[in-house]
Order: structure tokens, then C-alpha cells, then sequence
């Protein structure tokens, strides 16, 4: 059976494979948009299928960092053809076409498929764990300091997470759509396979899920430990106030240029006054602390 | 096969093809209602369609701004005739109809409907890249500088993805019609290309759910981003008030008018009273960020 | 065929009417409750059916406002009689009975039930054109002036939808059952348009759902607005805190009685301090600018 | 038809009357959990129902407030038997009881249970009419006075609020079983009666849900009318503060031990400089005021 | 009938069993994952089944806490032979499998299944009454001292919560598939108790929703109380401020160096200007609440 590897759907051999094995221009199209999203579509003679494995890159803004990244891979799988069109620079994808060559034979296109298709998800794991590291990562820090770095971070994931979870719901229905088409190019052997590969995509999406829950968590603990600090600088503030007015307030009364004032003519003066601002600043807060003001 | 295209549904025009092709009365009022909403009604003898085609025309408040805007245009299409109604003046229609016309032939009405829904599915997504931009745009300036006109722009954005997810959910409907209804006018051979435009239109919702998750992100951080602010705003006020009560506590105990006070007579005593002040500052300062209020 | 109106469910003529058609006690029961919620019932005989057709009524509060307010009316149509109960003061009722009497013809009670029916529905439309009337003006109002009165008048409609919603969603319900119930008095030429009327409803929930997204808007709006505002006046005080802090602590310094303070006997003394505050302050500000702070 | 009415599950006699008739020990169970839940389990001998009607107790904590409480009722209803089991001081399951023994009659167990079922959902509705009351009462306090208290009350009708639809929706789906279950004890004259008793907790729980929006409301114009109240503070302390900033100044400037200061040898020089003061705080106010900061 | 208990999934015997009793590998592989989640998959031959029964653990960060935790246990069940793989230091397990030995019988590997799940369904009772118990003591710490820690609590109990969930979501699709799978292990004769089973973990699943609300709730309150609180200490502060500035405002005046105040010469100068301060701070503070600013 031929297995046609191409690297680049634009290859023009591609319209010669697509005129020799009666490939659906829909399909030629799709393959060739920038755009194109995960699907599998099944006709009688072949069953056409986009998947997006993922990798993970290192972030050209801050390189100690990685950033998970799609690539797309393309199949038209037929009874006695195999094409498969990737980008060859993709880790992901020349790990799951080096294990389908490796473990799969040429009688078996479903085989094959199935192959692909689990080492794709599989490879979806390390990407989970590495946001499922980020994340924890921010919550520790969020607590500690809330700073707006942390910020841009949880929006940051979010976004990734929003894309992977696209991702993700897409394979799923398209490995439902590999067990329950009637023109299904997987035969009743590897059914249970491709059903536990739905299972591995189901939980994958559970873990999603949480991440999202984790991620809003870790939003909320942000905003009110802000909302806490802001109430815990307005606190120092007020004590500084407070320890501030009756020493204010004392002295401006003793530096007004009247007469009669007491303690004014005293040679301890200065110590009567200055145990009179003491003891009334001490005063002041202990009134505020009975009234729970502080 | 007659092609009637009329720009106006109020055309006298419409009431004598309606008794020509019997038309229902109830899709004649829809035709002519001001806000009829997209849809496709089958019956035995004709297929009634609604759609919505977008186009960008300039804001008039912001001029470098587009908005997105919707012109109706109603289809009836028999096995033996097709009228169009639409404003000649809208650039999506009019491409719409110009590949119909191009593309499409006189024996196939159902190709007809077909090539015209695919059309303007097709310039939906132009609209979708736009608010894309606009998204990245707000999101690019949220963080740097939270200002009311970023909220503006966060709700007018919001409130256009309301009004073009509504269009995209009825049109979604309308084409599963195209497919499942028994009486409808796409044959056998069109039913992949109508199925591929739904997918399409699928994706068109994905990506507004996405646009609404990423727009509702902005406004978390526009939010937070206000609170930090205000946050920061208090703190600097602290800082000045811890900076500024020495200093007045002591300038205001030596302007009393007391005697005793230390180095009142001394020939150095502004120099003492300076480094006093100045060394109290500095403890208080120290005081605050070790008791990590600061 | 005979058409009984009553004027109120209570009237002893209604308990006449139930020994004559053999109305089930449950449905008399009904139409007395002061608060029966809308519905169709149909058994084998007949068809019982509540609406509550809505009509904008001056607010007391605020009489250039508009109230809607829902007024029950309840139907039995047999196959050979029809009995009406409605309050004859409301004008909804009043208009849908008109229709009713002037377009319906006796031999089809179900024709009649049904241009009841639509002419309700139609009646929704004005009051909820003057809900996005209610809710455009509060946003254009929210960015200028976010004033406690909008807070008011964004939960008023908040409430007021709440109540539109469930009497659609229970109108949505009968219409539904009217279409689909075996024993429905809704004979086959009259489906089409008990249908048309069902996607009027299902437009004008889409409404109320675009409605409460847009209050929802309009109350982050108003949200974001007074943190907003709280921000700018902090700011402000952090201004005036920053242009006070130099006078004070300056003029506090030139307010001791202490010798050796430079210009103290300078004739030029208060020149050359006034022109040291005010470069003080100057700085300051400059400072706090390149930091960012303010 | 023998009816045994415990007021004790764990009276012995219920063991000698589950031997009598056969009853499942997952029901006995059940009915002797101290946190049974609402259920009907039909078997082909007999039908087993728990109900928890509700009644209002005097809140311990507030003795003017009213508690809604649940004492649970089991019933087992068999052919030629009914054993009923409920606390005989719960006046909710007295009335249902009473109504039950009145109306019901020996022939039909059905019958009875129906009666008892009817009774409890009709004593839902004053507990729902009391929160109706509660959450008025709120709405109407919160605008004016936004007070802690207002805050706890918020969630402690949110907390009973979970408790009622928890019970609601499992009655809900009790009668449900009631209707649809082949086994069931309901026979067909009865069942339109169970169907509106059905219809009634859609009621109930459509209320409940209004509810819940309300009180979500009330927590918003809480939150709002206290960031309200916050921002209303800061601008009486920024009018404070811009009111003593010149009077301040400028007293300090006059204060200070310097020569050359304008009017400071003048005889009218308080005069003079009174009035520069009050001058220039007019002038911070207006322009303030002009800046829109105020 | 055998029954083998191995300690570690990665035991060889493990292999052994399962060339005898034909295992599939994707079931070994599952049982030998480190992160394998609750399921249960019947083929022909055996049913393979993984529970994670929970226990309460004190928490290595405060002692006096319980952190629950899950330690998985898979059940290989077919008609001769039952394989159970589950680490014998957990207590949840060990009594799940004593109850199973005690309780059932070599004959029926259904009825050992079943008992090991609901016993391991009961243990999650007291995991949730535990959490029942902090969110109390939460709710009643929270309104009384909103501090940072209780904030932590909250968003560690969320954490577990979603952990707890998501086990028992998995477990009743679990417990689903042992009622509905044709290839089932249970028997008729225990399909009422697998019943019982999955309404048990309905109900728990119904507190796990409920601790959600309550948990929102705590947060709600939390935030809004400090809210309150900055709202507070603000308001404190504008009372210290208006306090202060008619005193620091007469003081300064009266300490400037000029001529022609009023008072100034007078030998009862200090009372007159005590008695005018004392006054103008009460009118103020009389203004301010007049003006409802206080």
C-alpha cells in the first residue's frame, strides 16, 4: 500500500494524487486553508482527516518559558493509499508518523489512523502538565504578591487554554466521528482502541476544565488580595493620622501668639505639653480600637 | 428558468409573482417586514429564505473605525423560478449574487441557494478577522494605560458580537434546514457543500464564543487594573504622609511658644533639629516596610 | 356557534357554562387563582388555554414612565363553543378580541383561538421596543453621569424583564403545545401560521436575552465607572496632598523658635524661602510624574 | 384498606409491618436516615414515597423572623394497605393528613396519595410568598441604607433559598415518577390531578429562580451602594482637603520667622491676608471643579 | 471461586493473571497509570473496574486539619475469578474489601463489586460532612474578622471540591454503566441495590453543588465585608480629618507673625480662640451628616 508523505499542502503532486485516488475538492481546499480546523470526514472511498498536535515552544518574550503550539497534519486515508501532509519540523508530528511506521502495517490503514491519532493525544499530556505547573506556580506567588505581572500571566494562560480547549472539543468529536461513522475506516479490532483514546481526550478536557476553575480561583485571590491591601494601606494611613493630629493640633496650639494659654510661662513647659500630646494620642487609639474602627 | 431580482420588497412587482407562484402570504409580510430575522421555510413547492449578509461601513462618531452592518436579502426559490430581493447597494450581496450568477446554472435553483449562502458565509469571516484586530488592539492597550475610552470600546464591541452571534445562530439553523428538511430544494450532490458551509458557520460561532471569553478577559483586566491603580494611588499618599509627619510633628513642637524645649538656644539648633527630623523619617519609613505595610 | 365573554372568572354564569361543556374543575380552578400562570390545556372535548397579553401602563412613580403589566385572559374552545374571560379594561385583551371577532368566522373555533393568540404576541413587540428605548438611554447616560437613579432604573428593567421573560418562555410553552398536542383544536391549514407565531415568540426572547446581556453591560459599565471615579479623586488628593506637602514642611521649619536657620535674617528672607517651597514642589510633582506614580 | 399511621420510623412495629407486607429493606432504610431525601420507588406490590412538607418556625435568633423547616413524611402505599410515618407535631403533615382522611376514601391508596402529595406542594406557596415578602422588604433597605445586617440577611435567604429547590426539584421529580412510572400506584382517572400538582412546583421552582435573580440583584445594589458610598466619602475628604490647603499655606507662610513677608507689618495685615485666603480657596474649588475633579 | 488481592498494579503477577484470564492490555495499562480515574468497562469475559475511595489525612501544613485524599482501587470481576490491585494503608479500601469478604459470597463476583462500591460510596459521607463542617466555621469566622487566612480556606476547600466532583461525577457514570452495560456484572437481584448506590451518589453530588453556592457565597461576603470595611476606616478617617482641620486651620492663623487679629491682645485670648475652635469643629461635623456625607 503507498504512503504518500508531503511537507507542504501547496506541493502540486498533491492535485495529482487528488486527481489519481478521486480526491473531494472540499477537502483539497481545506487542507490547503491557513486556517483549518480539526475534523474527520468519512466517505465511501477514503475518510479525510485534520488533527493539530501540539508542541511546546520556547516564548520569544520571555524564553524560559513555553508556549504550546499547533501544527496542523492532514490525512486522506483510503482503503489501499495513505497521504499525510506535515509540516516536517514539527516534533509531535514526526513522533506520531515514526511510531505509525513503526507499529503499523501496510494492511491496516485504520491501524494506522489510530496510531496517529493516539500519539497526537498522548503528546497533549506534557502540555496539560506544564500549565498545570504555571498555574500552581501562580498561585503560590499570588498570595505572597499580587503584582500585576501575575496578572498578565493568568490572562495569559487563559487565552492558551481557551485554544487548546477548541482543540481538544474538536479531536473528541472527531474520534466519536471515527467510531460511529458507518464508512469509519477503523474496523471492530481497533474500535475499543480508538474508544479509549476518546477517554484519554475526555479526561483531558476534565483537566481543562479544572484548569479554567484553578485559573479563576487564582483571579479571585488577586482581586481581593488587592482589595485587601488597598484596605491595609487606608488603615496605615488612618494610624498615621491619628498618631499625627493631637501632636498637630497641640502644637499649633502652642504656637499661636496669644496669651493665657497654660504651661505657657512654666520652665517645664515643654515636658507638660509633650506628655499632654502623648497621653491623648494614646487615648485617641485606644477609643478607636474600642469602637472597632481599627 | 426566470431569475426576478427586485431591490425593493414593497415592489408592486412582488404581489404579481406571488399570485403567479402562489406564494404564502405570511413570507410575503416577513419580506416586507423591517425587522425580519434570518431563517429557511420549505414547502411543497418553493423554499423561502431569509439571510443576513455582513459588510464593514465606516463608524460615523470614529471614521478609521468599521462597523459591521447587516442587510437582509430574501430568496424564493421553486423548482421552476427564483426571486431575490435585496439593496442593490450592499457590496456583500452583491458579490453574493454575482457568483451565483457566475457559477451557478439555470437548472439547479438548489446550486443557486447554495452558492448564495456560501457567499456570504464566506464574508463573515472577514468581520470576525476585524474584530480579531480590535480585540488584540484593546487588549495590546488595556494593560499600559485603563482609560474610560478602552471601556467604551470593550462594551460597543460586546454589544456588536450580541447582534452578529444572534445572525450566525439563525443562519446555522437556517442551513441544517437546507439539509434535514424533506422538501428542500438542495439535491443529493449539494448536500456535502451545504454540510461544509455548516461547518463553516460553526466555526464562525467558535470564534465569537472566543472573541466574547477574550473580550470579557480585557474587562476583568481593565477592572483589576483599575483597582491596582488605585492601590498604587494610596500608597504613594502614604509614602507622602509618612514623609511629611515628622517634619511637621517637630517644626510644629519647636514653633511653640515654650520654654525648655532642647536645643531651643543652642547656635546650632536648626542643625540638630534638621538631623532629628530627618532620622525620624527615615525609622518610620524603615518601621512601615518591615511591618510589610509599605 | 356561541362565544360567551365573561368579565370576571368569579361571575356564576362561568359555573352555568362548566355543567353545560363539562369544563374540568382543575381548569375552573385556574381561571380563578389570582395568580394562574399562562398555559393550554386540551382535552378530548376541549381546548383550555390562559395568555397574558401585556400592555404599557403609566408608571405611578414616575408617570412619563411606562409600566407593562400583564392582564390574564382565559379561553375554553370546544369543538361547537367558545368562552372568553378577560378583564374588558385592558386594552390588549380588548384588541385581540376585536381581531378575533372581525377576522374569525364561527366554524373554526381554532382559527379564532389563534388570532387571539397572534394579536397578543404582536402586542409584546411595542413593549419591548420600549425596553431598548429604556436601556439605550441609561447607556448613554451611565458614561456620563453613573448616578445612583441609574442604579435604580437598570435593576427596575432588571426585574420588570424577569417577569416579560417567564410569561414568553410559558407563551412559547402553549404555542408549542398548541402545535404539537394530538387532541389541539389547531386544525392542519391553521399549523403554518400557530408556527409563525412561534417564531415571533422565539424572536422576542432572543430580545429579552440581548436585553439582559446589554443591563448586564450597562451595570459593569456603571461599576467600572465609579472605581473609575474613585481613582481620579484619589488622585487628586494625592495632587493637592503633594503641592501642600513643600509649604507645609518648609514654612512648619521657618516656624521654629530655633537659631541658625539659613536666610532667617536675611532681608530677602521670605524671597529666597517662597522660591525654595515652590521649587520644592515643583520637583516633587516631576518626580512623582517619571515614576509613574501619578 | 388497614392505614397505620408511626410517628417514630424507628417503632418496632414497623419492623413486624415490613415482615407483614413484604417492604424492601433499602426502604426501611431509608425512611429511618436522619437525612433522608424526597423520592417515590415504585415496586409491583407497593409504591414508596418520602415528602418533606415545609412549615415556618420562629427564627431562635430573631424571634419576628419566620424559618422555613422540613419534617419529612414516608409513605408506603400498597394495594390493600398504607403505612405513613411522620412527626404528628409538624403542622404541615397534620393539614395533609387531615385533608387526606376527609377527602380520600379506602378503595383507592392512589388517591390518598395524591391528597397528601397536593397538600404539601400547597403549603409551599406561603413559604414562598414569606421570602417574597423578605426580599421586598431588602430591596427597599438596601438603596437607603446599605448596612451590614442587610448583608447577612442577603445570605441567609440565599442559603434557605438552596435548601427549598433542593426539595422542590426532588419533589418535582417524585411526581414525575408518580406520572410516568409503569408501576405506579396513581391510576389514569387520577393522574391529570398529578399533573397539575406537577405543574404547580414548576411553579414553585420558576419562582424560586426569580428569586435567586432578585437576591442577586439586591447583592449588586448592595456592593454598587457601597462603592458608591466610598467614593461619595473620598469627595467630602477631598473638599475638606482643598478647603484647609490654602488656610494652611498660608498661615504657615505667615508663621514662618523670616523678614519681608507683604502686609507683615501692616496694621490691617490679618484683613489682608484673611482675604488672600479665603480668595485662593474659592479659586482651588472652582477650578477643580472647572477640571471636573469634583 | 479465586480471589486475588495484589498490593502494587506493577507486581508481576499482575501479568501472569492476566495471560490467564485473558486481560485486556489497555485495562492493565490503565490500572499500572499513575493518574488512572474512576471507571468501569465491561467486555464478555470480565468486568474491569477503578474506584478511588477517599480518606481523611491530617494535613502536613496545619495538623489539626483533614485534607481528603483518593487512592485508587481496580477491580478485574469476571464469572470465576475476581482481581482486586489497591494499597492496603488505605483505611477506605480496607474496609471496602473486609465488608466485601464478610458480606458476600464466592458464588456472585456482582454482589462483591457491588459491596465494595457502596461501601466506598458511604465513606464519602463523612469527607463531605467534614466539609460541611469548616464552610460553618468559615461562615462564621468570615463575618466577624475577614482575614487573609479565611480567604485561603475558601480557595483551598474550592480546590478539593473540584477534586471531590470530579471523582464523583466519574463514579456515578461508573455506578450508570454497572445498571445500563448488557454486558454487566450485576444481576437482576442487585440492579435495585447499584440503585440505591448511584441515588447516594446523586445526593452527594447534590451537597457538593450546594457546598459550591455556599462556598460563592463566603466569598461574596468576604469581599463585600472588606469593602465595608475600607468604607469604614475612610469614613473614620474624613471624621478625624474634619476633626482636625478647623484647629490646625485657627491655630495657624493666630501663629502668624502679624498684626490686628481678633483676640490677639486680650489676657483671655487662649479661651476665646479654644471656645471658637471647639465650636466651628461641631458645626462642621454637624454640616457633614446633615448633608447625609457622614
Amino acid at each position: 500500500m503507498p504512503w504518500y508523505q508531503l511537507d507542504d499542502p501547496n506541493d502540486p503532486k498533491l492535485d495529482e494524487l487528488a486527481r489519481q485516488y478521486n480526491l473531494h475538492p472540499l477537502h483539497l481546499e481545506d487542507a490547503r486553508s491557513p486556517d483549518e480546523s480539526v475534523k474527520v470526514d468519512s466517505s465511501t472511498s477514503y475518510t479525510f482527516a485534520v488533527f493539530k498536535p501540539v508542541s511546546l515552544k520556547p516564548d520569544p518574550d520571555a524564553p524560559s518559558e513555553f508556549l504550546p503550539t499547533f501544527t496542523p497534519i492532514d490525512i486522506f486515508a483510503g482503503k489501499d493509499f495513505l497521504i499525510t501532509i506535515s509540516d516536517p519540523t514539527c516534533p509531535a508530528t514526526r513522533e506520531a508518523l515514526q511510531r505509525a511506521r513503526r507499529d503499523g502495517d501496510d494492511e491496516h490503514p485504520g491501524r494506522l489512523v489510530y496510531l496517529i491519532l493516539d500519539t497526537i493525544v498522548d503528546l497533549y499530556f506534557p502540555a496539560i502538565d506544564h500549565f498545570d505547573d504555571r498555574i500552581d506556580d501562580l498561585e503560590d506567588k499570588v498570595f505572597d504578591n499580587p503584582s500585576p505581572e501575575i496578572l498578565q500571566s493568568i490572562f495569559a494562560i487563559k487565552r492558551e487554554l481557551i485554544d487548546l480547549r477548541r482543540v481538544l472539543v474538536n479531536t473528541r468529536d472527531a474520534s466519536l466521528h471515527l467510531q460511529r461513522d458507518p464508512n469509519t475506516i477503523i474496523d471492530a479490532d481497533h474500535q475499543p482502541y480508538v474508544r479509549d483514546t476518546y477517554d484519554h481526550i475526555a479526561r483531558l478536557l476534565d483537566s481543562v476544565e479544572t484548569q479554567r476553575d484553578l485559573l479563576n480561583n487564582t483571579l479571585d485571590i488577586y482581586l481581593s488580595s488587592v482589595a485587601n491591601r488597598t484596605n491595609e494601606v487606608m488603615k496605615v494611613l488612618t494610624v498615621l493620622g491619628t498618631i499625627a493630629i493631637p501632636a498637630l493640633a497641640i502644637s499649633g496650639i502652642y504656637g499661636m501668639n496669644l496669651k493665657g494659654l497654660p504651661f505657657q510661662d512654666s520652665p517645664y513647659g515643654a515636658e507638660w505639653v509633650g506628655g499632654m500630646t502623648i497621653l491623648s494620642t494614646i487615648l485617641l487609639l485606644y477609643l478607636l480600637r474600642k469602637l472597632k474602627w481599627l
